[in-house]
């Protein structure tokens, strides 16, 4: 790297910490559809003020999409993707900072949305202007897409790309995530499994009743539990008929891929991470890694009764529950869907409302194919090392599918992210660590620059 | 009733407006302690106005309870139980008006506690001042204990009566509840279920995850459900091993109660009350009442992970549930704690933690005994017709272990209160009939102007 390109980089590195502190201010939480207007104009003004030319797509339903167009020097369109949404603060009294005021202690910024995503989208920003204050132009032309309703399962994302596929198409697109890992290897996640997320909802009684009437009136909360334990066997085994129909087996590369990324180091950490002493049925090595080819079926919420201190006595009318099903290749979500209702009826839970809150499909960018190839060697060039190669990812990202059949762009994610696997994206006190910004903001340089080279 | 007495009890109904409304407004929410050294105040001045003499009794831990004696004419002894506190008003939404303002609406007065158990507590005194005004004393001495926690499990009223056991020592004794069924007739109730309440809490891992690690981290909120699901099966029946084994079946006589207590009429009201086709395991006729005699086991509260609205895909950490079992003649509330303590170990689920929040035994008056013919003996002078006798409530009085234990009164709940079946104790606009005031009183009149008589 040149003594120009380093000292730009240090300069955007501190300008880094300002942005990410007036970014985390707005309170995006798509689930409660908070601030999403003022963030979607923040991102748009950030946008023009690096040069895009820039315009807000609405879709009815949806916070707007901010879009951005900046042309290059060369003929290569590069893709990238962000969202300016947040998951809930909620549990608020687990959080030890103001969950929206980036909070500096022990070398992290914490603050809730910073590793999700919000300070990728900052650092992909400073890698370009560092490029654009040293060298004009950039060598690629960037079109680049934000939503605001990732973290509710990007509803509204297969009409985006309905309406506006041209827009979107690009010779390679770069999605959100990634940092690099604890042996200082490049991150590159090559698919997301897919998901179904539901809500049940049911009355068992008009209204809550005095428990002194539990021998003749029916408990909605029990119908709950007993529905919800039909659905996994002692093993943790879903028991919906046909859920595991449509599951593919990785294949050769992808094994190699993922038994490359066995580590008995990170599993360790995680295991502190997480205060337990093994993983679900005893899963570890290879077994933790290949894990992720399995699909889920996970309790999100539950609800139903007197939740608050001490004692109340009642015969709880109503009762609710969330839940996420992480779906594998080539799982598809109303088809689970479908097959869940079945499954309830056949179980006698006719009366719970099953709604669906978000479906997305599992999409996997093939691991032989050029662009992941091409990636792989800039990754490499990087870092001195090979890149750690992640087959599938456990989470989702809800806009593949869309993307897949609306605009057809190959895509993966990339060390883009200064996050790294302790961040806790989604839960109390998210945060990324100070010393990982410079060299993510330096990856990003380094990608744009060699993605135009070729 | 001669035309003095008459007109008194006009006037006295008058008063029972006035007085309700004051007393309902103190928020006296045993769960949470809110207002209790206000409420208990209140109830103790109330009592120095109509001639007890008073005084609060301290016991650690509990909120004071509240004692009076008015020396009357003759050597009966009356034991009068009340409770200050109710239950909380959540869920607060389902209110039409604000629960702690008494508001006339369709002939009904609604706010919480008004029937359980405030206005039994105004009707007494009204009852008594009504008396009073006519013939100066009363012609049995009154003892008078109320308490702050019955909706919490009268957690220390076993303290309280072995320190003053003989301070509470009566001839007889009335508890609190029970009004006039929809043919007339008064109800005696002659005893109560115990009650086991518990609180399951557990956590499965530090903090919560991002669910897309739900094939390798282990689900607080699955372990809860799995856990409950394991306490019943299919029918409703609990799974416990020993939890029937102390269970008596009811007695001939009691039988012969029952019996007379069906009410196809009251099942259908009901049914319309609650919105439902059948009762459980479609009990009706003389199994809907007899159904009392089976325990049960109540899921109160549920929480787990995110519960407000939309999408969030966490893994949740901790899971919480209360659980209520309603336990029947001779069953032992230790007993069955230790019971399903050992089952959920049997099942693996040593890692969930059980509190118990609440217990008291099943305590059931001699239905042939001399104080219970006294009483229907009462009931039937006053109403022309033969009393309605409850053999067993399905709900729980705590302190009735206590009492039998440490102080050796027989007691029954009988018409004092002016509640109907649909009165909602427990639940969303608790209310009393405006109709049913001046009934109360003039019975309770009746009662004490008897129970002098013998």
């Amino acid at each position: 790297m040149d003594e120009q390109l380093k000292k730009e980089l240090e300069n955007q590195s501190h300008h880094f910490r300002s942005l990410i502190t007036e970014y985390c201010r707005f309170e995006s939480v798509a689930a409660q559809k908070r601030m999403m207007p003022e963030t979607a104009g923040w991102v748009e003004r950030l946008l023009q003020q690096t040069g895009f030319e820039t315009r807000q797509i609405e879709v009815a339903g949806a916070p707007n999409y901010v879009y951005g167009y900046l042309k290059g020097t060369g003929d290569y369109t590069l893709l990238l993707y962000n969202h300016y949404d947040v998951q809930p603060e909620t549990p608020l009294e687990l959080w030890n900072s103001p969950p929206f005021e980036v909070t500096e202690r022990d070398g992290k910024l914490i603050a809730r949305g910073i590793c999700d995503n919000k300070a990728e989208f900052i650092a992909r920003i400073c890698a370009i202007r560092g490029l654009q204050s040293v060298h004009g132009r950039l060598p690629i032309n960037i079109k680049w897409i934000l939503e605001g309703e990732e973290e509710i399962g990007s509803l509204h994302f297969d009409a985006l790309t309905r309406s506006h596929g041209d827009l979107l198409k690009a010779d390679g697109t770069l999605w959100e995530g990634g940092g690099f890992n604890e042996k200082g290897q490049a991150a590159l996640a090559l698919g997301f499994r897919g998901m179904l997320y539901v809500e049940y909802n049911l009355q068992s009684v008009k209204q809550d009743a005095h428990s002194g009437n539990a021998h003749v009136l029916p408990s909605a909360a029990w119908r709950l539990v007993k529905a919800l334990a039909s659905l996994k066997d002692e093993n943790g085994r879903v028991l919906i008929p046909g859920f595991y129909d449509r599951v593919r087996k990785p294949n050769e590369s992808e094994v190699r891929a993922m038994r490359a990324r066995v580590d008995p180091d990170m599993q360790e950490k995680y295991r502190a991470m997480y205060g337990i002493d093994s993983f679900l049925d005893g899963r570890q090595g290879y077994d933790f890694e290949a894990a992720v080819f399995d699909p889920t079926a996970n309790i999100a919420g539950l609800l139903s009764g007197y939740t608050e201190e001490g004692v109340k006595t009642v015969l709880p009318a109503k009762a609710m529950a969330k839940m996420d099903f992480r779906l594998v290749p080539d799982q598809d979500p109303d088809d689970i869907l479908e097959k869940l209702q079945a499954h309830l009826k056949a179980q006698g839970f006719a009366d719970i409302q099953v709604t669906k809150l978000g479906g997305s499909e599992p999409v996997v960018t093939p691991i032989d194919g050029e662009f992941v190839q091409k990636m792989i060697r800039i990754c490499r060039d990087f870092t001195g090392q090979e890149p750690e190669v992640n087959a599938l990812v456990g989470g989702t990202l809800p806009l593949l599918g869309a993307m897949k059949h609306n605009v057809g762009t190959l895509g993966v994610s990339t060390s883009g992210n200064p996050s790294y696997y302790a961040s806790g994206a989604h839960a109390p006190n998210e945060h990324i660590r100070v010393d990982d910004i410079s060299r993510a903001i330096e990856f990003n340089m380094f990608l744009f620059s060699e993605l135009g080279r070729d």
